[in-house]
């Protein structure tokens, strides 16, 4: 099978690879759409490498395809199903293997390009507001970075859940996209510490530590997801005192099967059948064939997009 | 009646004031016992008023005694029951009111000065390990300050639960005390990251908090109840990241009454059975009548002490 390959240089290249084989409880997924997401271009750089287990060459956290063979003892889903998964690497590739209950049915009315886009980003944002967060409805959110992937994911999931939602987002373009899904979108210039906030989701950095602290309802609760401006904070144990609040931080990758299971689990029975019934959706910024995946990762990095960059997998056969 | 009482320079002094007269719902107690805590000394200071509800001028954030009358459509007690309570000041007084949803029974084995100094410390203790930080059976706890009011407390309760307990104590006498409660107690110069703990209860400050989120297990908890040595911390958000780990801050005080009562309820489930049987004890330091009050105070601020120092109130009649 051919893959986006790390070679040594930090370059990407589409190479052959021998294809991968489904162990006891694994399933084999012929890739049709794969998504990138903000892990893929640190790993590329050699500063994230994949989990053991995960191909350490192969980026790609998230795959959607067709099911081609069962592992033994894998018996939740038949060939030729339609499945999605979050993995610890190699989803960018022909074939790609998962352990089913890692595993999750595309909806039908689900595109290929958008079902490669969903798992990573809306399992996390669905685990850091829901699983981390506790986030109820009525309760008041603020997303620091609401036009990434994960912010899109987690504007669409608290809107859904009854939160009321408040996301910073520096692109006025991009205002108003996120505008549209039910947020209220400001610059984060304008970001004052007036309002207070249940749980804030963190996905720029350390520098806006500070304000978080300042602008936490009582009982509040930070979730730092993204680390890109900076990872050192300086916190006021007094004013976290004050708000009883708390600051917590979590990636699904490192993660055991057992809990990325759970994860899965939630993500299907909470979240699946709201992108089924086309409440939610998975925005694409672009999408570019396997050939073209060095492309892809350029159009990532060069940010201001709304939505997820996706690799479109030619089949195999 | 009689109460310590907070003067205008910031001195102590025994003095009348009108008998407190309990309102819809609440209680009057004839004090027999009332505990000194770190805020008592801060707010004598001038810099930790009390909440609105509470009388400004008497300190005590706990106290045990009998119960003399009932205000409109309070039922939970009868005159003569044995009581005791948090409350957000006027502890230190021959009579005190409090909400009955706030007071919880002293047990038949238990001394009044030993009542009067169980409240504060074993809620503040019990909430921060169980309520806050979910603390489990078997799992890893680090204090941070053990040999303390709350850090005596919090060993005790750990300890019953089934948790592993480790503690931190500058001075060796008291290290032997600690380590006699069923904890490992460690000089703090000698703590080193190579343990890996689930909680950490932090009862000294900002300065630990570094070496506390180095030495974190997967999904660990910081819970910060004490900032005497500072409370402006530096925090890796990287390495929270990686443990997948929370900080936490809380205070009892200013929460609102039905939330201090669920802490009430949960601390009479389970914790008064172990009081109740001999299976965890509240040390007295040292205790002193009413009038000597301000020499109860130079006590607690002296330090190098295990366990409470409480006021013995003499009886109004």
């Amino acid at each position: 099978m051919r893959a986006v390959t790390i070679v040594d240089d930090n370059r990407l290249e589409v190479t052959e690879h021998p294809d991968p084989v489904p162990g006891t409880g694994e399933v084999l997924v012929r890739v049709r759409a794969a998504g990138l997401n903000g892990a893929d271009l640190i790993q590329v750089k050699g500063l994230y490498p994949a989990p053991p287990g995960s191909p350490p060459d192969i980026p790609g956290l998230e795959f959607a395809g067709e099911v081609v063979a069962l592992g033994p003892s894998a018996r939740r889903f038949a060939v030729g199903d339609r499945v999605m998964a979050v993995v610890g690497g190699g989803g960018q590739a022909e074939l790609a293997v998962a352990h089913e209950r890692m595993l999750m049915r595309v909806p039908d009315a689900v595109r290929w390009v958008e079902a490669g886009g969903f798992p990573e980003t809306f399992t996390t944002a669905h685990d850091a507001l829901f699983t981390q967060a506790g986030l109820r409805m009525g309760e008041r959110l603020l997303i620091h970075g609401a036009a990434g992937g994960v912010g899109v994911a987690a504007v669409q999931l608290a809107v859904r859940a009854g939160a009321r939602v408040t996301g910073t987002v520096r692109s006025e373009r991009l205002r108003e996209k996120v505008q549209a899904l039910g947020a209220e979108a400001i610059d984060p210039a304008e970001f004052t510490d007036a309002g207070r906030f249940d749980v804030i989701l963190e996905l720029v950095g350390a520098p806006n530590l500070a304000g978080n602290l300042a602008a936490l309802a009582t009982r509040g609760r930070i979730v730092v997801i993204g680390h890109a401006a900076g990872s050192t904070a300086t916190v006021d144990l007094l004013q976290l005192m004050r708000s009883r609040g708390s600051i917590m931080s979590s990636t699904l990758r490192a993660r055991p099967l057992e809990e990325k299971a759970v994860c899965a689990r939630r993500v299907e029975a909470e979240v699946l059948p709201w992108l089924a019934g086309g409440n939610i959706h998975v925005p694409v910024a672009a999408s570019f064939p396997l050939v073209d995946a060095e492309r892809a990762y350029q159009r990532f990095a060069a940010g201001d997009k709304f939505g997820k960059v996706v690799i479109e997998v030619v089949p195999a056969d």
